[in-house]
């Protein structure tokens, strides 16, 4: 590593965090026998399917082709997004919901992770009225592995393990475990993914409740990621209605809807919130990129994206997770203590080992010999710094992989499994 | 303003700094009275050129209706950039100059504003080994005012006043004052515009040498922002070589290139500076949007973009700022004491009326009053923090104005000037 003079920012983010440290050596593996049929379950990227492809390229092609193209490319716009989208957004979350949201609530990002950033570091950091460091509580791990990354100052998260119920012989769930959740005024704001990411934990109506009733209390916003909720891309395979109040900020990503590639992000909110991190993002990047913007607007308005997501990409996913259950009720050893994670949203299948010999690094590197690669579990749990078993009994696997693949998955966890 | 709980970051980052406060007042005034024809000779904002949009949009059109639309908008991308474009820079730079750069040596940012964020904090903020605030050294203003918003803390920036060189009875050039430029283990990198916005100053090559020779005695990197440079934009009007070496970062923009609505940044430097960035990049945002990413890949590597630049963008501005200059001459009262900056590049003029009443504030106030909105001076000294009166005696006038808005504003200018 050379000598560099970084400051104590440049020195927390100039290195990957979580599971991207684990990314590289999957790219360093299968780089490493390019002619090797490698099991790839590992990534997040989604699927590009066909239909929606199909519904991406006739807006590209209206909008390259209209009068609107010029501007949208040509010039700089406004930090708090492309126009016609905010409309669009203002619109769209009216009609799916009673929100009774104006133009006021919304600011566009060059996607959610830009927008964690933002959220993290404007109500968390360091404080110079004598209160020291300020915390982003997240309620519950396991927990997006990105929310590491985002952050300024590595003590800037905490976290809480959460209460583990069992559901049935190969299924359980994460619930909230209020009792170990301490709020107080050091905290600065709260933040989960529901669904969540990486478990697919889609935390109920009531424990959302409680989490905004801490957050109205404590006057703090409550920030939710909702990358894998309704209305797009809509992967959450249980009913929840998102509800909007003063202190709750949610934020929507089209990653999942087919557009990962333009990086766009949707925060919707009190003004407060948003009059507060619109400049942040106009000093960091003046604006969001406009091309995908635009493109969303149409796809919005015209409730097509909506539309195709409960259609077309949320029984995609679901019906690969169900393949993958079956498959491993199927072939895993019998009396093998193997958990999946209640299938309530998202496009990963979460796995617990129950097992005392259980560790996900191991199990990684075990599975890598039989040709499969997934993701070890120990990477999500940001913030979470008392040491737990479970931590390292968990992996995910990506949903993204062929049918075949999935049944081939499926078979080598069995053999490492019957060795354990 | 509501009592938000925010850290020390959030306080300096959610609010605007330097000309973007001025552009709300502007934006404010547009809105106060629509039917007024203003003359609007403010914004940044590069005028949509046929020639260039045409080119963009058979680009699109390309793009669109290829295999790589899929992938290009629908999967996630590389940190580093979308290969092609990666490959294309690199091509460009080694066929206009003979840098003999690889891939290692480029990183795609969204747009270089979220660049300069990431370079002033990385090399610039508190460090914790007893050292202090590192602090980056802008070797001449006035400057880009954007570099005062990236900073995360507002003790960053640190500038050095220039000397100021009379070419004639109406222009004059500023020159680098290394007599004033001391730098020690507090600076953690040196950055600086070339040619820079807003004078249309282009340092010369001896000045540009001799910051180098002081980056690399101090082993830090000397970060040029290269928006208005040759080969693309190549608004430069002075002959130019920018140089690579270990200790240079060069900063490109495609903004200027017809692309600013989709934010499209270049570093190219050693491997160690991008190496260092990437990650800050990956944890900030994932990676930059890619459409764009992929049209200016063909914009590159046809060599297409560097010819349009050069033959249709360049002669554009340069016309323009010839006739501002032209009418100034015309119009402004005999033996009043106004100075254009000499032309050197960027598409903005700098005037600097060197009068004991004259205060950029109330100046832009009775140009209002005229119907004529420029930019006063004053925003454009980021860490400039001893008093001169020379930063209230100046002006940015933007040449993306019609012709007859141009001479229109220098009728309004000699009559504000006749008053004072």
């Amino acid at each position: 590593m050379p000598n560099l003079k970084l400051s104590n920012v440049g020195k927390k983010m100039n290195h990957l965090t979580g599971v991207r440290e684990i990314m590289k050596d999957i790219a360093a593996t299968l780089r490493s026998d390019p002619s090797k049929k490698w099991l790839n379950l590992s990534p997040g990227n989604p699927i590009v399917l066909p239909e929606v492809l199909e519904m991406w390229r006739t807006y590209a092609n209206e909008l390259v082709n209209s009068s609107e193209f010029g501007p949208v490319i040509g010039r700089y716009g406004m930090t708090q997004g492309f126009d016609p989208f905010i409309e669009a957004v203002v619109g769209a979350y009216n009609k799916h919901y009673t929100w009774g949201i104006s133009r006021d609530n919304v600011l566009i990002t060059p996607g959610s992770q830009s927008l964690y950033f933002l959220c993290a570091n404007l109500f968390g950091g360091e404080r110079d009225d004598g209160k020291g460091m300020q915390k982003i509580l997240l309620p519950m791990c396991p927990e997006y592995t990105g929310y590491d990354g985002v952050v300024l100052d590595k003590d800037i998260l905490v976290s809480v393990r959460p209460h583990i119920e069992i559901l049935g012989a190969h299924e359980f769930k994460y619930q909230v475990d209020f009792s170990r959740i301490h709020v107080d005024e050091s905290i600065g704001a709260i933040m989960l993914s529901r669904p969540t990411n990486p478990t697919g934990n889609c935390i109920t109506d009531d424990e959302f409740k409680k989490l905004h009733a801490i957050a109205k209390q404590w006057d703090i916003p409550l920030i939710v990621d909702a990358a894998y909720s309704p209305p797009f891309p809509d992967l959450a395979f249980v009913p929840m209605t998102p509800f909007f109040d003063e202190h709750i900020l949610h934020c929507v990503s089209l990653s999942k809807a087919g557009l990962p590639g333009e990086r766009v992000g949707i925060a919707i909110g009190h003004p407060k919130y948003i009059e507060a991190l619109e400049p942040f993002q106009s000093n960091v990047g003046i604006h969001s990129s406009r091309f995908g913007q635009a493109l969303a607007a149409k796809a919005l308005s015209s409730g097509r994206l909506a539309e195709i997501s409960s259609s077309v990409i949320k029984p995609f996913y679901r019906k690969k997770l169900e393949m993958f259950r079956n498959a491993l009720h199927e072939r895993m050893p019998k009396d093998f203590p193997w958990y999946l994670h209640r299938e309530e949203g998202t496009l990963f299948a979460w796995m617990w080992i129950d097992h005392p010999k259980m560790n996900d690094l191991e199990m990684y590197q075990k599975l890598k010999e039989q040709g499969l690669i997934c993701v070890p579990g120990s990477s999500f749990f940001p913030g979470l710094h008392e040491e737990w078993e479970h931590k390292q009994q968990c992996l995910r696997f990506s949903m993204t992989a062929t049918d075949e693949e999935i049944s081939a998955a499926a078979e080598a966890l069995s053999v490492v499994c019957k060795k354990l």
